[in-house]
């Protein structure tokens, strides 16, 4: 019987992963976190998480949840923190851990993700940003990219944007409720940033949306051409899925006051 | 005969170098690299660098020049670079190919150098910094270590700050120009960054500074007890040598108008 929720913020590196959901024999996110959990709780456990990642992808803050009883709720947050750290691989962090409600579901009470595609675009190799940058040997046209972007954010079928096995006889329906593309510098490199929110995601579908933008800005397409893309409502009309090196899992958010500390 | 100074801007990952200086039967930067400009330019070189580094430090933004002829200047900018790009490893960044003047020499007309030391302080791993930060399981008083490094402004003999083996026989005065602890936000993560400018910099003497710093930080000795490990000038006085994958050498200082573009 749960009586409350525990909810585990958390990153990782996406190079060494199979990607954050469990599969037999492959290093993953939930399998690390899970054998972590029920070492310390000494029990079986079953993660929900708020945005699934793929293989390469990493995550910044990535939410997890599972229900707890109320002898569980009494154990000392920083005493979890550090046996969960200590229980954890280096391209894990564990971040912080708080409380919900009973019920409450890192995945379904999740109002919106957003994530961060870089580019590191140019002649000279990306440095300090090398693992968590795509690096795309050419010049790019952010303004052009920012401007083809923008009839994307509202509600849409992004079939064209999801990997085509994955769209098979599933709603592809998705709100992006914030799309923009801009020239930034992180730890003294100039990067493109592609950062999107939207209550959902399909699969490959930020990446899809990369690799489509990148079309738009090497000059190889026209800024009106993704419109053409979304209508089509066919993955073969989109750009190439980007590199998954390039993609950051960097938030969530909940409903104000479902998330508490844990004492 | 030189007839001009080739001056290359470049960045590396620290990690797999055995530091910058060549060493026999060692990977190292400008081994890396000359190999690059001998195949390039079909004779031996010798490289000068602004600031060598120690093994596993980083550089965001280095420069080395070498001596060239009339007839090597008349190689195009464009094509000289895509070689070097393809001739270098992953972890070398070929970030620009510059001119100076005959005899300029990349160490000696340095005015300073500039250097940022990362430390990712708390309970949570670093996840996109990893590479680059130090991460220090604890709290650190941000405006305490920015209090305590100040006295280290101005010309000094930094001996307690240079590794003692290497400050045998040889000056130890320089002259740091800025020294500021902040707490800074890369990629999303928090960082507290160590930034130091000097005319000069003595064997892990900025290492050596920011585990001083640290020992403040932490709450284990007073911010005044910076000076007096400055007076003392014995390296035991001083703290720890910080961990080399927390420390970016970021840039150079040259007089005006002494770079031009290389045509």
């Amino acid at each position: 019987m749960a009586d409350a929720t525990m909810v585990i913020e958390l990153g990782y590196r996406g190079a060494d992963f199979a990607g954050f959901a469990e599969q037999p024999s492959e290093r993953t996110v939930a399998g690390e976190l899970r054998r972590a959990l029920e070492t310390v709780l000494r029990r079986p456990i079953e993660l929900t998480c708020a945005g699934r990642t793929d293989a390469g992808v990493h995550a910044l803050c990535q939410y997890v949840s599972l229900p707890v009883s109320a002898d569980e709720l009494k154990l000392p947050a920083r005493r979890l923190l550090r046996a969960l750290v200590a229980l954890t691989p280096d391209d894990l962090s564990i971040r912080g851990i708080q409380r919900a409600p009973e019920g409450f579901s890192a995945r379904f009470d999740a109002l919106s993700r957003s994530y961060r595609y870089r580019i590191a675009a140019g002649e000279a190799r990306p440095v300090l940003a090398w693992d968590h940058a795509w690096w795309y040997k050419g010049a790019l046209d952010v303004e052009a990219m920012n401007a083809a972007a923008q009839p994307l954010v509202g509600e849409h079928d992004f079939k064209s944007f999801c990997k085509a096995t994955s769209a098979v006889g599933r709603p592809t329906c998705r709100r992006v409720e914030g799309l923009t593309v801009s020239s930034v510098c992180e730890a003294g490199e100039r990067l493109v940033a592609i950062d999107v929110t939207g209550n959902a995601f399909l699969h490959n579908m930020v990446r899809t949306i990369a690799g489509t933008l990148v079309e738009v800005g090497r000059g190889h397409r026209p800024a009106a051409w993704v419109s053409e893309v979304l209508d089509a409502l066919e993955r073969t009309a989109a750009g190439p899925c980007a590199p998954a090196k390039g993609l950051t899992f960097v938030g969530v958010a909940y409903p104000k006051r479902m998330l508490e500390s844990w004492e």
